[in-house]
């Protein structure tokens, strides 16, 4: 094809120019860089160009062909580390957090929910709180969740993750005072396919104060318990 | 306006030529007539006929107002009885049932789906069922459910109405092995109004074997269990 | 009508058998009443034995005229007040909270979502959290919110309130570090009716750690405000 | 990529550890696994730890390739087995059960729906019930439905598996008295694409008491024959 | 309030200007007026534009009291007919029209689609074409259609109204060879409810050839009708 | 009921506080005031402030007994004027703008789209564009619109409203250069209920460079208008 | 893995047994299978069947892939032919039908939808109707339209086949006077991808007596051009 | 397969026949080609014609294998060029144009909207329309579109590309006087999948006289952009 054209050059990537580099200062949190419809070219480039400015960063969504294809573009970078089962890549170590124990407990129904939990996990552990997952606790079982009951009365916010009809947050927050954050997983078919099923039980819930997030969104339940954790701690 | 024209004339209901008059005998079920969309004289002209023609019937989705409106059309006729809970109309007495007692539950989770069981509580005694009604069970109060297990356990069918996030008859399905009939309730607000949650909910519900009529549709969930019943009785 | 009949007779209200009245003591919330679907007679029903029960109440989505049925039926009872602005109706004071200043925010983007906001800040006044109402602050008009933002930054909580595109939780979270609660109103024409544009757009968000709640839940996004002030003094 | 990371451990699948060893005993049902999201290693993990347990299982929604990389996994094990019609890998002989002839029958209207049919029947197998299929009974072509009527009249429970407008339950439960359970299938294109008109057709029929589970649930519809076929046992 | 002001005068209706008095001649169509969304004074205004201009009309989608104030505006003109049934104004009398017998048969389920039936009835009679309503033929009573297929098969065209599950056209397209128009009804609730069931159950259907117009739209079936006999005429 | 009570007052409306005043400068456009889910009290409440503040006001989608109700409480206040057609109040003069001849022409395929075209032409004249409205031009009568593209062309914008299936401004786009806006009308049944199929049929458009507002949104379409308008005078 | 179980084998295929032989007598139409669900081996299987009954064959929806594995599959079978751009595979030759020039005419306004234009033109030929393709008249330029439109005047059936937003069969109805069988395409994007702004588009149109067909379904709408025809053909 | 047989040859593509060659010269508009359903050999096709008939060329949505195989099939084409972030084919040189500096600007939230924002400016230089891209600029991070506030006020047009929420054109409307097309893009999860969430925010949105184009259409609004310069240009 034709290599001579009056047409401007191509727009580059660009996110060198302008990282959100006051984030952390400005709300306690480290960089996330959602990585689904990025390349890994892109990735690899917003990755470098946080290392360069001194920055962490977490990148969700990115499945292992993809974390591996970034890896070859910076394999001179060091810090970098892919998490399969929350399906994420880290890049830094978070330095001196002293995580205390049992702050947050990530519960879900099934094996099935589990990258999301995973990710929610690995979010948590990455601002320095500490995180327990309680998994295999459906509601349709019921006494494997009263049977942990005791134990998480003693959890300061509940991440309640959830596909099919997402009654596992409604659930809990009629037994338990704290926050309980629903996170609707995209696992199910006909109408629960894509997790609208479960996001609409829990916005329905008949539990009060009950608070959800966006299908899927474990980094998201994460960064809402951070805004909890770090909210007491000011108090 | 002109009254002659060359048009002919405007068709009449006609409903009495047709009648399902076989019903009864096909699959052992009362006529059942859908009021909320026809006028009180529609009914009238319906519910004579049936007269007419030595039929019970059941009319549903009647409001006191149009109740009285189809009584003053009929107030030669005996035995037409509105049932205002249930928001249902009646004609004639079903004969010489004797309903057993216990064979049927109907739970709800608040006092807004009243009208939605007690349409379904009618409609079986109207075929014979016995039929309970048990309030104010809902998931965020999970004790006042469990508390009424042992009796549920005795149940033939149950029939399990529920609005906002419809999570009951999953939590019921779970504890029970007996047939569980979901009946979503359009009781709700935002994401839950009209009932699509809650229908939703059931359907896509992780406890196995629950079965989900329409919604507000008390009278289906109780002709299905009277399928259930009969069938048994045939064995 | 025909008054014998060998149908039993309808079913009563039922709530007085099966109040939740471990609520208070199981999550710290007063007990809520959800008035949209209820009739007056049901209302006053439920709030008579409420009262005979010793329990506070709050009575939510309630206009003037169903307010007034109710107080008519009531009308011996003392401690029940009707709160225009919000909806809602109360019953019995609750008792020493001695509320502190500034811990919630509630924000919203115009006069039309106000009835949502009242709702949310006598939810939590009624529960002894202060609560101060920050109106005509949409994006549209960027720099009305930003001339606030010193004082957002004192508050515990923030609770916003947006209808049309829901913009405001996204801004907001982007700039203060605090649990925001998004609230969508279902104020809004064509594709904004009825609030799931603005449901969507919260759930969606680009800012880190926004949990939201059901539309047009005030009083939902109260009560996850108490859960999270009521973790805090527990720590 | 670094190997040596302040963060904790990844989380194990953890199903070993709260499976719901009780759903046999309380439900009278052989504990399901949904294959379609778990990983073939998950499922021989799970499966594994189901043996160790002494418990049968049925894995539905797996593909050969999936049911192939979990027999390698599991080479050391008997008594697994794939059903590539049904989609399902069963675990294990269920024991003396005898099946009775006529009990149930699936029918469906074409061959596309027969994965939905299969796995229904499969799993009413593998409980111990007779179940019969009747393809082809699609209602453009009446007449091959009415020349079965009378064999149909044998059956205590039919389940009726439709996809694109999802006719056959309502036709079938107008002509005959036994519990009808629908299964919409996805099997579509525009507006019938993911079952989604079959489903709705099927909740909206006018004829009464037909009941209806997800969208290609054959195993939930099995289930639900099974919970009534257990009931009537029971009286 | 201030009369005078600097805006310029608004606009008046107009439609006197632009009457699409070319549509007779065009596609042999009177002119159709959709009622629902105008006002008496905006109908008054077109009707007498209509017949100043020599122009038959036909207006949509009229409750009995706007009849009545378009009547009341109208008070001079002859040839203003309103037919309560199909909830139609009539303005003229179509000249010499000589309708053939058993041309059209529109079917309907039940009493409830009986306004858009006539609405189909008396647009193609305004047209010289002869329709006969055949009522209560839904498919939950099977028989009652089967008994009238020899008459059926009589007809040029069969224009099929249902509401809620929609399928009488599919069944009917399955029996017949004729041009078979579906017209779905908004009849019903749940699912139902607005009549989207019902015209996807049409637009999935299974029988081949069937074509369908939107909800309720009688009158676009009778048109549809209308150039499919037109044409053979021409052949 | 009780008035006194530890509960602090009711919250004021507020606006009086926090109007945006520097709109008009900031935009070149005057506040406008969406009055659809505004009581008459509320209305008046910011009215009044907007004239203390010396603004002028548009205040849209109001009915006549709002304005009446409004023009009640302000009966001292020149210079309210109410636009039935328009459904709009106007609260002063807009000053010395001299309105060319011809720049915007709004269009609309009939009388039921009038409010929503009445409401964009009296915005831009209140923003001192002139601005024509051009009815009766849907494409089922193409030639009524072919008939206008001389005149058509000399528009420096069109606003096309359309219910039904919004074809009106793919036509118009493909025919002319000019900027067109799109504007979709809540006037339809069935599947055009509410104006969504307009919407997306616009959006759709297969005429390049066609964009469009909300349903309904004649002041949308105006401003956008003002906006292109006011741009091209600051070249 | 295991080979001997309790379990009964598992279903055939079974088409063998009921396939519709009276669809031609009784419609008119040659059986039709849809191919995009069913595998080789099924559609194999199926069309053996039919041939050794005799039967002519059309299935649609098949891949040039698929159609590769059919033929494989029954390599001694004569008469079997691909269709690679209607994607159907026929079966037989359709004896001594004559076609007649110009009976319909399928328009379509792109290259991307002739794959259903296409199978539209290939199901007419095969039932021996004359049918005319007419490309490339988009609505966006519309004198491509209008110069046709002598030569469409002389057509019995149009079938006007559009994507996007679907204006083509619109602005045709309101041109010319014959049936009209709009035929929504699944091509597009954002809103329209699916096909379902085409579909709602065609559905709300303003112009009368437009009938519409399921989104992509080409055979359906020539076969309801054969439903005109033979009727015409019958009077 | 057999090769004879008495069906019609199939269709050509056809679309030499009927170019829109008119389009130039009417809109002022380079006919462009929607590339995403049509295959590499339907794209020669065009491609090959267009360049007969002297005619520029620009094919959107085309990944770089088609491109290639595009290009394989018109290896003796000059003039041939792919832009891959933009993801289009261009054929020929626009000759003269001299793009302006500034005119419009096209801004971005984020990295995966760079193929939107990049078609867009490709599109207007190919139109010699000056286009800038601005990215990085979400509302999450609101400073640093503060930041570029100065230099947005010189552009003639602003076109906002955002996915998720969709808040970013909302913000830029309220802050700034010119025209701003807003365009979803259909990057996201869960609720903003697809773009349909974004596509609602901006359409709701509170900010006055924002226009919206399809989701992902960035050649449609560059398309909105040049009617607007176009027009100031005749003025």
């Amino acid at each position: 094809m034709s290599a001579s054209a009056p047409l401007p050059p191509e727009p580059s990537t660009g996110p060198e120019a302008r990282l959100d580099l006051g984030r952390r200062q400005r709300l306690g949190m480290v960089e996330a860089i959602w990585g689904e419809h990025k390349s890994a070219e892109q990735l690899a480039t917003i990755l470098a160009a946080m290392q360069r400015g001194g920055e962490l960063a977490l990148a969700t969504r990115i499945d292992a062909a993809k974390a591996e294809a970034v890896r070859e573009r910076l394999a001179a970078t060091t810090g970098l580390r892919y998490h399969p089962r929350a399906r994420c890549l880290t890049l830094g170590d978070p330095a001196t957090a002293q995580p205390a124990h049992g702050e947050v407990v990530v519960l879900s129904g099934g094996t099935s929910d589990l990258p999301v939990a995973a990710e929610a996990q690995l979010a948590l552990h990455w601002h320095g709180i500490d995180c327990r997952l309680l998994l295999d606790v459906g509601v349709a079982g019921l006494q494997r969740l009263l049977d942990q009951l005791e134990q998480l009365r003693r959890a300061r916010v509940l991440i309640a993750c959830a596909g099919m009809e997402g009654a596992l947050p409604t659930v809990l927050a009629g037994l338990l005072p704290q926050p309980v954050i629903g996170v609707p997983v995209s696992v199910g078919y006909g109408v629960s396919a894509g997790g609208m099923a479960a996001l609409h039980g829990m916005l329905a819930s008949c539990a009060p104060g009950l608070t959800v997030v966006n299908i899927d969104n474990g980094y998201g339940a994460a960064m809402a318990a951070l805004r909890i954790l770090s909210d007491s701690g000011q108090a």
